[in-house]
């Protein structure tokens, strides 16, 4: 009589086993992907599955309703105290007794799939690095003596074939009380990283530890940070939270804060202080949200620019600031919380930093790398993380190219004449009519338009207070369709244009938006000052991507990848009739939203990505904009805003850009005064 | 024409090379054992040679004067500026012109032999796991940007086939100035562990490096801290010292230690602050003391007994103080500096901790055996390392077993009505003419006999204060051979023993040695109580190593060591009149002096004996007198003081041993009170 035959989905895996066998140990041989912390003890209840019963004929067998043991004492017992699903069965305890059909549901599943939202990105095959382990100890034996640690690396060894492994003193000094309150079985938190370091006991737990393990992914920007709680054996984000980087007070962008390390030797100390402290108390927040115990935050990731990463890491970041552009170290890097006295996590959390590319493009560019995988699209896709530096990725599955691009920080509303940062109350939509030049905008925290009634009334609460990086894009785009703003960038007088709404301004005109002033709110209007901030920007963010094109030897790209937290925020038609991003299809140009941080979640979720990315930033090409001659060309002859057919065809039979040209007392002469930026 | 033949002393080593190689070259493919720092640049001068000129017969070579290419300016620069012995060329620029003998000197080999006072041990060779290199390193590039981390590591795998290589935060810190200020030339000092983990640089100095490297060998006993300070590239001792374990307020020996946590849970948070404290300043005293920069202390080896061991890495050691007596880690523990506060090394110091044999037989016992190899003795060996516990190991090139026996303090002064510890004025040796039962002895701090002219003047400053541990075994020895003490300990009395410094004390009588309470001075005597108490310590040494011997199937031994600052004390005769020790040639017991301290320099100057080691302590069998039905019956037979014929016919012909008994009002009948104690 032959075994029977164990299929399971939805795997399809399958095989014959002797009468008897349990489940789980069938799907171990199998190698199905079916959990298990307490290793078949009938503790953990990881392993439930669900059999099903009479005729598959897409498999070929029919099931009876004896294919399976009898439901049994331990299951009885962890239904009664825990509840188990109809149905449902653990895979420890049910044996096999006939043909069966098995399905292993999503959530006992080790390497289940984290879905996405950006649908059209792969999943998050879920690997994280620390992973729970439930063990039996050997206890001591005088006549064999021997540590207590010894002995649990043994029975790590023993029954689950992992280790040698060793553990950090603060976990040597609860190893001794937890094996004896778990009566000689523990549950251990193991760390086993993607290198070929050892693996780490980061906690353990007496008995059957039935909490979660988290992990933090850590977006550490200038201006915020952003972290995800995540849980480790789910993918699920718990909580999100965010804080601003105190580090401003030394400076608002990268290179004041180089400055002020410049002028203030030492002056790195006190700034490593201040953002280690925002990130513990953050983590303590997020935790606290989420009903989290901070000492289950076992792992964290983090992503940041290069000058942030030294910062972080307590390196003084001056020559981060001057040519070679040197990084004190550039390899991904794995620490110990310790390390950063990160003392809101597990004390022995581990923490995992991605690599950076380069001097200018840093780990959060490597991030956005991870997630967007430029190196896997037949597409030729560039992608831009808009920030006060600009990261852009150009590549296809043949090569990939990343550089940074000085924007400044125009495109996050400073240096704007009415710019403020995204808050309630920033205009970040706007729209001008064409013929009457009049303008309608949407502030945020108000699903309204400026012109639909209750407008007033729901924006009272936070005014209408400035216009923050997406509203200025629009503002100027509109301003330009609507033809108030000619292809150099100059502003019209009232005269040309026909409204009212332009005010002489010294030898120029400003665009009036709002004006608040006669119940003393703020006049909200667009100069021509800001214009020219503008232009410098997309100038320089659009000569970056330029560069990358020229060293790829293309004039044209698939697809374009907006990323970033303001990149959600822009609208692919404006941004392409400003000239900040190449010629591309409208329907090609997509918002990827903090791909940074999506690519810290990765990293955190999956082993396997680390190693991926490690190897992917060593194959990059690095340009460096600072010394290429063409990046000045590029940059002079990208101030200029375009007519749709030149360059961009695709704007074509889509936007209407004037042909106008005004000359406003000479101010058009200034194009040769451009600065150049860093930070 | 053959190739000039070059001929290597003392290794003897030769090869044929081409006319223009440098002789360091020659050195290196022949596997010639010829330091070099820099690698070959001719500025460390490590690589320095002797060559022979005229006809070396027992080589069958005749050596030219124009046998190496003549002295240049590099080696001109270098004896102008640091002097160079005479005759001596550096190797990596004399070049082989004709057949030619090179003589290495010991200070250009890099694995010198480190020659051990004890004649009967092997040397150590010198092969420690931080040694210096110098490297080029690679200009950052802008267009191949990497960390400078990175070049550093690729440096040292092209130059020293060495790597990668990782850094700590502390040292990358350091790396950017210091890389700059070298101008990309530097000296890292690298430590390369004995085990599978990546090299770590240590620390770094722009462009060569020419201060030392040193290591702290550290033996923390429960009563004192002592630490050697050994330079690594010469494994001389430059310094030694010692302080007080301040861990003695909170108990004199390791049980009161442990029972003074289970009475103040969390206790030895404060007991492991105070010694790692006093580790510190210890290591501050010594560097100072020998003119050594702190921050050149690069590595510590530490050897300990197990309560020790966790109360220094901030364990808890309660469960030592209880069977089964489990180590919450027996393993060998590579370490870092900061991981035990000890601020007052080099901040990326490395720490070694030698393995635990078992709960009761600590790294200090595993360091004895390091340093006395009883299994690689053909002779069977008895190791003793006396102290509040004695650690014993018996063994050969077959096996080695180990024990502990809780000797109590007795052996170091303490529980003795005299008693002290060795210290200046106390009686060290005694001597008891047996015809006149008057004592003679000598004081620490005064090499004259009591009856010596002179000695009253010479002890004037110390005065006599006491008896120290190898006083006291002397005191009972003579006092057993002078008749006046009988196989029982029993002390005769006056009227018995004809000596009028028998004093009347309870039912017993007591032995004065030393009146000065004339003058308000001590009265120094041996009371009954002494002799019970030297009878119990005795009596558990004797049965811990009846119990080894048992377990090796043997009746005698061939050998014995006595080790411990204390056991270098202890005549091997009186020994043996007590019968501490078992049954052997006199000149077959010898002392080993501090083997712990010395195991730990052996491991801290080479990396192999680390391995050597851990292997070794796996493969000893662990012998737990507690529990052994055995050691009681042993420990209980050993109470009486030998007959020379048993169970030391040794002894026959060497001493008299008269064959008296007392019985002094039943005082005899207290053997059954034995007590025994740990700690």
């Amino acid at each position: 009589m032959t075994d029977p035959l164990v299929i399971f989905t939805p795997s399809g895996k399958r095989g014959r086993f002797p009468a008897g066998t349990p489940i789980l140990t069938a799907a171990r041989q199998l190698g199905v992907d079916l959990d298990s912390v307490c290793g078949g003890r009938g503790i953990c209840s990881k392993c439930q599955v669900s059999p099903g019963y009479g005729s598959f004929s897409k498999h070929g067998v029919t099931v009876q309703q004896d294919a399976l043991s009898d439901w049994n004492a331990v299951e009885e017992r962890y239904k009664s105290k825990r509840g188990l699903k109809e149905g449902r069965r653990l895979g420890c305890q049910a044996k096999v007794q006939g043909d069966v059909v098995i399905d292993v549901p999503r959530e006992s599943q080790v390497h289940a799939q984290v879905v996405r939202k950006e649908a059209t990105l792969r999943d998050i095959e879920l690997d994280p690095a620390t992973r729970l382990y439930f063990i039996e100890v050997a206890e001591p034996d005088m006549h064999e003596p021997s540590g207590d640690l010894e002995r649990v690396s043994l029975a790590l060894k023993e029954q689950w074939n992992i280790g040698p492994v060793s553990a950090p003193l603060s976990v040597l000094r609860k190893l001794q009380p937890v094996l004896r309150a778990g009566k000689w079985q523990v549950t251990v938190a193991l760390n086993q990283p993607h290198t070929d370091r050892a693996p780490t006991i980061v906690d353990l737990w007496p008995g059957l530890y039935e909490g979660g393990l988290y992990g933090l992914a850590i977006d550490l920007g200038s201006t915020t940070i952003a972290a995800h709680l995540c849980d480790l054996s789910t993918g699920e984000v718990k909580a999100s939270a965010g804080v601003m980087n105190p580090q401003i007070r030394f400076g608002e962008d990268l290179m004041s804060r180089v400055s002020y390390v410049m002028m203030n030797p030492g002056g790195e100390a006190e700034m490593t202080r201040v953002v280690r402290e925002a990130m513990n108390d953050l983590a303590l927040e997020i935790a606290a949200q989420s009903g989290v115990a901070a000492e289950a935050i076992i792992e964290a990731v983090i992503v940041c620019n290069p000058v942030m990463h030294h910062l972080l890491l307590g390196l003084d970041p001056v020559e981060l600031g001057q040519a070679p552009f040197a990084l004190a170290t550039s390899d991904a890097m794995d620490l110990d919380a310790r390390d950063l006295d990160l003392s809101g996590l597990n004390p022995a959390a581990k923490l995992y930093l991605l690599p950076c590319i380069a001097g200018h493009v840093g780990a959060d560019c490597a991030a956005v790398a991870l997630s967007e995988e430029p190196g896997r699209q037949t597409d030729l896709t560039l992608i831009v993380d808009v920030g006060t530096n600009a990261e852009i990725l150009l590549g296809d599955t043949t090569r990939v190219l990343a550089c940074s691009s000085p924007t400044g920080p125009a495109f996050e509303g400073a240096q704007i004449s009415s710019g403020q940062r995204a808050a309630p109350g920033a205009i970040e939509k706007i729209r001008i009519d064409p013929i009457t030049r009049e303008p309608r905008f949407r502030v945020i925290g108000c699903a309204l338009w400026s012109d639909e009634a209750g407008f007033d009334e729901a924006t009272k609460s936070t005014g209408i207070t400035g216009i923050c990086g997406s509203g200025i894009i629009e503002a100027v785009a509109e301003m330009r369709m609507a033809g108030l703003v000619d292809p150099n960038g100059l502003i019209g007088s009232a005269a040309q244009t026909g409204t009212d709404r332009l005010i002489p301004e010294g030898r120029t005109h400003s665009y009036l938006i709002h004006d608040a002033s006669a119940t003393d709110g703020p006049r909200i209007t667009v100069t021509q000052g800001d214009i020219r901030a503008i232009q410098l920007a997309k100038s320089a963010l659009y000569a970056g991507a330029r560069l990358l094109m020229d060293e790829f030897g293309t004039d044209t790209v698939d697809r374009v990848v907006l990323a970033g937290a303001f990149g959600a925020h822009i609208s692919a038609k404006h941004a392409m009739v400003l000239g900040m991003i190449p010629d591309a299809p409208l329907d090609h140009v997509r918002s990827a939203g903090n791909a940074a941080g999506t690519g810290a979640r990765i990293a955190l979720l999956n082993r396997a990505a680390r190693r991926d990315i490690e190897a992917t930033v060593h194959r990059i090409t690095k340009v460096e904009t600072a010394i290429a001659p063409r990046f000045q060309e590029h940059f002079v002859n990208a101030n200029a805003l375009p007519h749709a057919t030149d360059p961009f065809p695709h704007l074509n039979g889509i936007v209407d850009l004037p042909d106008v040209s005004f000359n406003t007392n000479g101010s058009g002469a200034d194009g040769g005064r451009r600065r150049r930026r860093r930070g």
